[in-house]
């Protein structure tokens, strides 16, 4: 059985007020993305590490690789124009024979814990599509039509994170389906075939840098 | 007109792992609740503070001010046996008479900034009711009865934010009303009344440092 990890990494930094995509940004003197591929690879040592970029930043890449002497084994895909295609880019890169499974993971979630990975896969070894939540701790407002809101019960609610976890046939099978703006997340296209969808515990470390503050957040964490 | 803030601190700390409720837990050498007076009296420096305090903990916090040299005029409320009995107290100390705004805010959010606390300010001496909101930003899914789950539009959720602001008036009169298990922040307490809220931003900094991930985070924000 093979395990394999796609670390989407599209994000034009647009957002974080910066030149640098974020998912370069030093975190402690390191690109996040090497945060967060050594997560999984000390998790498990044998995985197969598939790193989706835009074509635009691969030279980027292998120039911050050569600087910080990090030399890790992994296959590069070309990012897409939307997540979806940046997934099925890293998912044709696994043979259509393999048999296991596959996590899905946001190149910017450097905090994700080996533990985190480990109830996903073990969880979708079982039941082939899991996805690790956390509780909300902010009560919730929904937004009505009208323009007005009302307060929702948090805990009926879930914050989904990453990795995203699925057999690997099964989600060769789903990102098979056309495109659909309704896909948000991995878990929404495995959905789309009428695959339930299991919730393991993620951890709350593993938030996703969006915004400058967040940086400034795991300057703390690191 | 006066401005208010009663800063809730009824935390007991359990979720933190440690011993000292996380109101007084040291950010950067100095107490969690230091930082969050600060931000409100920086931004309205003749702005009227109230403490909420368990009772058992106010000698503590006087010690901390004598250590810090931490001497700032504010009135201390005892701590009450939910939230709602908290902000009860701390509504007693204004005069039954006052007119003007009041924010509640939680004092484990130090990283609220003053351009949140003026959003809600301004905007509540207009509409009498004000909470700060930030967009979500991870997926979310809604737990359903049977056990299952399915993906929500984001798009339409906001997280809640404090500093929650109301006319003064407005708020006596919503925490004269008797508690119901409903009410889980100052905004339903208010709408219960069937008074509108209104949403300004928030700042994603403003987080609640709630688990012991968040202290680790939050070093990095001073």
């Amino acid at each position: 059985m093979d395990r394999y990890a796609i670390l989407v990494a599209g994000g034009k930094g647009l957002r974080m007020g910066s030149d640098i995509p974020k998912q370069f940004l030093p975190l402690r003197g390191r690109p996040v993305l090497m945060h967060t591929i050594d997560v999984f690879r000390r998790t498990y040592p044998d995985i197969h590490i598939i790193l989706v970029l835009p074509r635009e930043q691969q030279d980027y890449w292998r120039q911050l690789c050569g600087q910080h002497d990090y030399d890790v084994e992994l296959c590069v895909a070309d990012g897409g124009e939307t997540r979806f295609h940046s997934v099925h880019n890293g998912l044709s890169l696994i043979p259509d024979d393999a048999r296991g499974v596959v996590g899905v993971h946001d190149g910017v979630r450097p905090f994700v814990s080996p533990e985190t990975i480990r109830r996903c896969y073990e969880a979708a070894e079982e039941c082939g599509a899991v996805v690790p939540v956390v509780p909300v701790v902010e009560t919730v407002r929904q937004v009505l039509a009208d323009g007005g809101s009302m307060t929702v019960d948090r805990n009926a609610y879930r914050l989904v994170q990453t990795p995203q976890t699925f057999d690997i046939q099964l989600l060769k099978k789903a990102y098979g389906q056309p495109f659909d703006p309704f896909f948000t997340d991995d878990a929404s296209v495995v959905e789309a075939m009428g695959h339930p969808i299991k919730l393991v515990e993620g951890n709350n470390e593993n938030i996703k840098l969006t915004n400058p503050a967040d940086l400034k957040l795991a300057e703390g964490m690191v």
